[in-house]
């Protein structure tokens, strides 16, 4: 077992690094044992340049291929057994059932990929015939990194959405896994590269970097040879790569996924319609997996007197009990967010119950002149933290949500009569996030073809991208157009015979026939 | 005609500035008497601000609607009749049939998409139902910037393809003049906004700004309404706007087109067989537009024997003729860009008749070896200057193309069994540019939907963008979700009925029925 602090780069082990660090254990409120050494500067090389030789070799792979290594991965993810829910549990303090719908998510979505390159039509293939004959399609940008995220040691980490997206399009990934969860993040790799053998992929399709500084995800950053980054996790993070990116001697995209804090807008009609079962939904929403989702909602704003709706989200909260948070670092972060917001005005409403060394739900109230003079109320706390704005009227819920920073989602609850004279409320919202939900909350992002998680900065970097469903491969492809090429040398997508049947856009018309 | 040297924010004439710019013309080697206001800071802010009021009018407009915009802006170009190209003409020496040409270019991209959005696809509406129901689309980023190109007054302009792209999107567009060129452009911004009023489209939908100082276009780019940024250009002005964009309080994207070599590599068969044929088709499109074109040729790699290509250039490049540049300090930089190429090693290979205050062509030599370990010399010459790479056979080649930096273009000539025999040069250059072509010549770029004017860094930013053809409307678009609306607060693209008819991935499958 002593490979498992080690750097997997390609098929090799490596630990050629002195420093190490270990992962805490949220629920005993421990370290554990195994060490972890931190990737050195040598090996983030090689894992990259090993990255960019598989290249060669995997963007000639055909589509069925890629689509056999990722359902191989889920695969293989499965036949790790209770192991890898037993290891994520312990390094994150998420319970199992959590885990095993986490497995379950990871999987659908390799597969999910595998079923849209199968398909092929995602390729966006474009053929004007005539003079000259130009023919487009999307292909991979190469060898790119993901980070995996602190709060999905699953399905947004080594083998999740982001890689699954990059193998799918055709990039060899890179992964720095999150340093709260390295033994999780070896299994998860591990899978994938047993995945890659048996599927006949180049060596160097995936590697496994470890690290808990910053500097090691900086270096990756910054090597030549990579082509773009996936990011989840804090502002502070997600902006740091975005400037390392953008001033590298060849700028790279990142598509930094920074969280928001998701405002809940309830309309008037509903509040006293609906005000208690809303307070209800709600706390069960801001305090599922300890608040600690990108899309928690986090501010809540409500029209009208919502003395009885504040009542009941008093009684609900006596109810909750305080959980673990992911690493130490996150339950300080919570505290000093929590005091923050105290600092800038925000008045206590509620408290769960507390325990050493738990997170306790907390909910604040504000008025909506406090929020407009001190935009940093409004500023992601990471955790089972709600803040409540009370406002006298949609006119003031308005004027609060034109103020607002780009968000993930943003909610409207209202009844029938509200959303119909509060139109103008959705028509600025657009304009503020990625995803805009009525009558539901934000939490539990569905992974389809239609799903926007992204939304503008700084929720993420670009705002046109999405790092969840099967929108996220566009941001490891770009379009290449070839220009009168004799049809045998044009890639399979592009020949007038269509032998894939894929949908192309023939001078204009969609079809999936062949071309004549 | 006092009005001409202002600045046209919306309907309003502004001239609060005190610095002013003539321009020059070419032909006459004079400075034209008009003078030009430079835009201050707060008609730059006044401009952006009036357009980001008008966009929460122009998002709500039909597509039809901005149809018959785009279609009004053409009818007027076309009103403006001689006066536009004989003041295009006059202010950057191109003849007036290659000024008739591009207006009809300019007309026909407007047309083009007016189409697209006409027809509706192009939003890319995704829907699945279930639980939830999730419908995605693309929607308009907001205000976005424009920045005319010196080296097409009206294709690459004011009513260029960015604004055509921008506003078809839904974008409004505050348009930075190039100021080679500014009478040209008030002209063409007064048949924009004398189509805005026309066809009852909110004023600041379109304002044009000049100037003939970096820090007019840097205020543009700073200012917090702006969304996104589009620019054709020199790599050190699209580089300056990507760094200010991408450090401000809120970046934002930036599409800079920034040129490149666009390499031409000629295989052995074709070399031999057609090598004659080939020189003189190179020597036209090299100086063709006095070789002003983002896509000219100018670097061009033979393997095998090139003594009679080279002959026959030599002999081709004695009968051309100079030609006047679009500016003083283009023309400089073109000079001094052929002296930094001989500095670095190349050596004359032939020289058109030269003329006073004209650029002639000058075709240069240079060993593998020598570019290889002078990466310098592979940087752009905005002009007719063509440098020609001899390595001794393909493996050479390959090698050369292996270090290539981003382009643009990368062009194959071959016989047919060259091009089989070279199925790897081109999985090369793939990786390269962003148009292939074989056996033809990379000047004259098709507006049609599957042209990429694009291409990795340093030919432009970022890679996945492309700023000819209908693609470019994405430049100016985000995803927005819609999670669990009732049909009627959904835009009419994505409610079941399916109004217009679009093509939509539905549940994963693409149709352009009603949903039952």
């Amino acid at each position: 077992m002593q490979d498992i602090g080690l750097q997997m780069i390609g098929n090799r082990m490596s630990g050629e690094g002195s420093k190490t660090f270990r992962a805490w254990a949220p629920a005993q409120q421990e370290w554990l044992p195994q060490e972890f050494r931190e990737a050195t500067g040598g090996e983030t090389d090689a894992a990259v340049l090993l990255a960019a030789k598989a290249f060669n070799v995997y963007k000639k792979t055909t589509a069925a291929e890629r689509a056999v290594f990722l359902r191989a991965i889920a695969a293989s993810l499965e036949a790790l057994g209770d192991v890898l829910l037993q290891t994520a549990s312990a390094e994150t303090g998420l319970p199992l059932p959590r885990l095993q719908g986490e497995r379950e998510r990871t999987c659908n979505q390799l597969r999910l990929f595998a079923g849209v390159i199968e398909e092929g039509s995602w390729v966006n293939a474009r053929i004007d015939r005539g003079t000259p004959d130009v023919r487009q399609m999307q292909i991979p940008l190469g060898p790119v990194a993901v980070f995996g995220a602190s709060n999905f040691p699953l399905a947004f980490s080594v083998a999740g959405g982001d890689t699954a997206a990059a193998l799918a399009a055709g990039c060899p990934v890179v992964c720095k896994a999150h340093p709260a969860h390295p033994h999780t993040s070896h299994l998860a790799a591990t899978a994938i590269l047993k995945a890659a053998q048996e599927t006949h992929m180049p060596e160097g399709v995936f590697s496994l970097l470890q690290g808990a500084t910053i500097e090691t995800g900086q270096a990756l950053a910054r090597h030549p040879q990579l082509r773009a980054i996936a990011f989840t996790g804090s502002f502070a993070g997600g902006k740091a790569l975005f400037e390392t990116a953008s001033s590298r001697p060849v700028p790279i995209p990142v598509y930094a996924e920074m969280g928001s804090v998701n405002p809940v807008f309830v309309l008037p009609g509903v509040l006293q319609e609906n005000g208690e079962a809303l307070a209800a939904q709600y706390l069960q929403s801001l305090t599922q997996g300890v608040g600690q989702f990108c899309t928690n909602p986090g501010v809540l704003i409500t029209a009208g007197n919502a003395d009885s709706f504040k009542a009941a989200l008093q009684r609900g909260t006596d109810t909750l009990s305080p959980g673990c948070m992911l690493t130490p670092g996150i339950l300080s972060a919570y505290q000093k967010g929590l005091l923050h917001l105290h600092t800038l005005g925000a008045r206590a409403l509620a408290k769960a119950p507390e325990a050493p060394g738990k997170a306790a739900a907390v909910l604040l109230q504000a008025d909506l002149q406090q929020v407009m003079d001190n935009p940093g109320m409004l500023h992601e706390v990471f955790g089972p933290a709600g803040l409540i704005v009370s406002t006298g009227n949609v006119e003031e819920m308005y004027a609060f949500a034109e103020q607002l920073e780009g968000q993930l989602t943003a909610t409207i609850h209202g009844t029938p009569a509200d959303l119909e004279a509060n139109a103008d409320l959705i028509d600025i919202l657009r304009e503020k996030a990625g995803r805009l939900l009525v009558n539901g909350f934000p939490t539990g992002v569905a992974v389809n073809h239609a799903m926007v998680h992204g939304g503008p900065w700084p929720a993420t970097t670009p705002a046109a991208g999405t790092s969840v469903g099967t929108g996220a491969i566009y941001r490891f492809t770009r379009p290449v157009c070839f220009q009168d090429f004799p049809e045998g040398l044009l890639p399979e997508q592009l020949r007038n015979e269509n032998p894939h049947n894929i949908w192309r856009l023939a001078n204009g018309q969609w079809t999936h026939d062949a071309l004549t």
